[in-house]
């Protein structure tokens, strides 16, 4: 660790964006395991004695249904890709501007017409799936809609449930993992691609234009978030956006981004250094190269077995613990990383707040310690990891160096 | 109306992006207007017998603190920006990630820490206001989180509200105005520099980018929404998004994005003939423009004072009576309007279901009829409105033409 890298990372050196032919081949898988995820959810339902389960993340919409919407559309599109689950049937609720759409795209569901009104809807709309007992998103429904759906119908029973799809979607197939893969590509790529414009005096924004270019010309769909590029003391911000702010020799320069490939996004986290590194910033860069590590080897033992799946507590105390040994715990405020797929924060939770059991398996999580001296500088490294136990591995998806490295000269 | 376009319109038509110096000054003016705005929430509140407000909303949060997050980065901010407005205080919560920008951003506010879990905090939070009736955001507020505070804080009582920040953010002030008048000229001046690009065989999904590049490096900060660019048939699909259809002659080419320039947002739509226009495609286009013209006939003859101000209702009416004249009423399934602002879609609402009360004043909204033949073709000319009575003032926003325009010859 710490080493300097020996050269600048080339584009090539990184997997070319997926081909069309790739892209239809994920859109018949996705069909294709839609009954197997349906059929957990089911059996969940008849676990819990209930009938049917209504639905409104975008998620798991996608997860459940085939139903897209893409970042931010939710608060445009009203009840459109709501959705319900019955023992017998799929049910998409789609308004006159989304109704071809939804047809398309949930080919095995049934499209219910709607307004902007659900509620007028929606004695019908369980009644027509024979259900009593409805288990809700809770965490995605508004109180407002749900004291109108109560109202709508007395007699229906509305069970708030949280995490039921969210902790299938943790557990992630082969065509999941490859598209993440995918999408660390195309960022690893862009990444590689856009080194050549760092000089001092271009700034945050910038950059953060020219990666996202690269990106959506390069394979991306879509950014799984918008980009972090924070120079010098503004890396200090562990989510600030771009500014106006100049890169200048002697500080570092934070990338935090990510792609989203057919619907499954990345995330990653590089902390540059800008010509000759200052020593303080290449300390704590050491620092979190290290937290990283241990993390990292942890995760590695557990899947060589020779030691046992750590809960997401013991994933982060390893990176933690490495950081408060130096007596920077306090610089380290957030949690070691998160589960990713259709969304960018999903299970499992690498934190000191996470559930006290064993990390589910096979799974995608980033590993991103920091370390933010406000006013002066930070720096973060963040990589996605696929964790699968059953079948020893433990595997960077992200590929693009960690070692220091330094640009702009 | 109908009529050609004597020229292609050019981007030196429309005004220049704003300087930074009006941009410095709408954050000045926005702090200066913040008082105003808190002294009418906290005249409601004390009409309804309650002793604060409790507001999730982003946009509301921009409104009343300052506060900004960005489009979709509410899903990754926790409870960050989530507010309470007492008699005596403004306090916006931020978790560690978002501290610094909070104390930044909303200066006049008292900046709480917080983590994920924002019951723990509930109850000192209400106390440190002194408040025992609180009004809540309930269409923003999740179900879940709702009850996690009703049960940390029993004594307290939740009051479900709706719609009045909303309603006073309907009404604009002059800066408001100039904000939405600068994020049009950037969007017209945008599509004019676009258009040289369409040709047959280019991609809607490549127009769409092109589009984003212009406005993005054209001065605005981000896109109100995703651009919908949508090629013959494809046109019939209200809120389609960009795919790889390529354009054809002989076609029309829809348009419908908006620009954000200080936090505020644009709206427009333009359909483009791509070549010699197809007689039912200019029927339609002839139809679409004369409903739109007799929207905005009703409204500038009761800004000029010789109508009463109509309802949202009646103005939705003026349009789609001329639709439904031509025996196209089913073809047009949406709403004439919707205001505008800090959300893209925000009070007031011109359609069926509209509340019966004259629109409001000062006020921007959008005037978009629009007719879909699906498999076929689809028309929308969509223009955003400034309605000032007390001024006698009607006028576009929107700049660019809206006669017929054939490209890509």
């Amino acid at each position: 660790m710490g080493a300097l890298v020996q050269r600048s990372p080339h584009p090539a050196d990184f997997p070319a964006p997926p081909s069309p032919r790739e892209l239809a081949r994920w859109v018949e898988s996705d069909r294709a395991e839609r009954p197997v995820r349906l059929a957990r959810l089911r059996a969940r339902l008849a676990t819990d004695g209930l009938d049917a389960y209504f639905g409104l993340r975008p998620e798991n919409m996608r997860y459940l249904t085939g139903f897209i919407l893409h970042d931010g559309e939710e608060r445009l599109a009203g009840n459109s890709g709501r959705f319900v689950v019955s023992g017998e049937e799929v049910v998409v609720v789609a308004d006159s501007r989304y109704r071809l759409q939804a047809a398309e795209q949930a080919p095995d569901a049934r499209i219910q017409p709607t307004t902007h009104d659900l509620a007028a809807l929606w004695p019908a709309l369980v009644s027509g799936v024979g259900a009593r007992r409805v288990a809700v998103e809770a965490a995605a429904l508004s109180h407002e809609l749900w004291e109108e759906l109560r109202l709508a119908a007395p007699g229906v029973e509305l069970v708030p449930v949280s995490g039921w799809v969210e902790a299938d979607r943790a557990i992630k197939t082969p065509t999941e993992v490859e598209r993440i893969r995918a999408a660390c590509g195309v960022a690893d790529r862009s990444l590689a691609s856009t080194l050549r414009r760092i000089q001092p005096g271009v700034t945050e924004r910038e950059l953060a234009m020219a990666l996202e270019w690269e990106m959506r010309t390069g394979g991306a769909e879509a950014l799984a978030f918008g980009i972090a590029c924070l120079a010098g003391p503004n890396a200090a911000l562990p989510h600030g956006s771009p500014s106006d702010r100049e890169v200048q020799f002697g500080q570092v320069l934070l990338f935090d981004f990510g792609a989203m490939v057919a619907g499954y996004r990345s995330d990653m986290t590089r902390t540059l250094f800008v010509g000759d590194p200052n020593p303080r910033d290449l300390a704590v860069y050491e620092l979190v190269a290290q937290a990283q590590e241990a993390a990292l080897n942890l995760l590695a033992a557990s899947a060589r077995g020779d030691l046992p799946v750590p809960t997401g507590i013991e994933a982060d105390a390893a990176a933690r613990n490495v950081i408060e040994m130096a007596g920077y715990g306090e610089r380290f405020g957030h949690g070691t990383g998160h589960g990713i797929g259709l969304a960018t924060h999903e299970l499992p939770t690498l934190s000191r707040v996470a559930p006290d059991a064993p990390l589910p398996s096979p799974t995608v999580f980033s590993v991103e310690p920091g370390v933010y001296l406000d006013g002066e500088t930070g720096v973060r490294i963040e990589d996605l990891v696929l964790l699968d136990v059953a079948d020893h591995v433990m595997e960077r998806l992200t590929a693009f160096p960690r070692e220091v490295l330094v640009v702009g000269v």
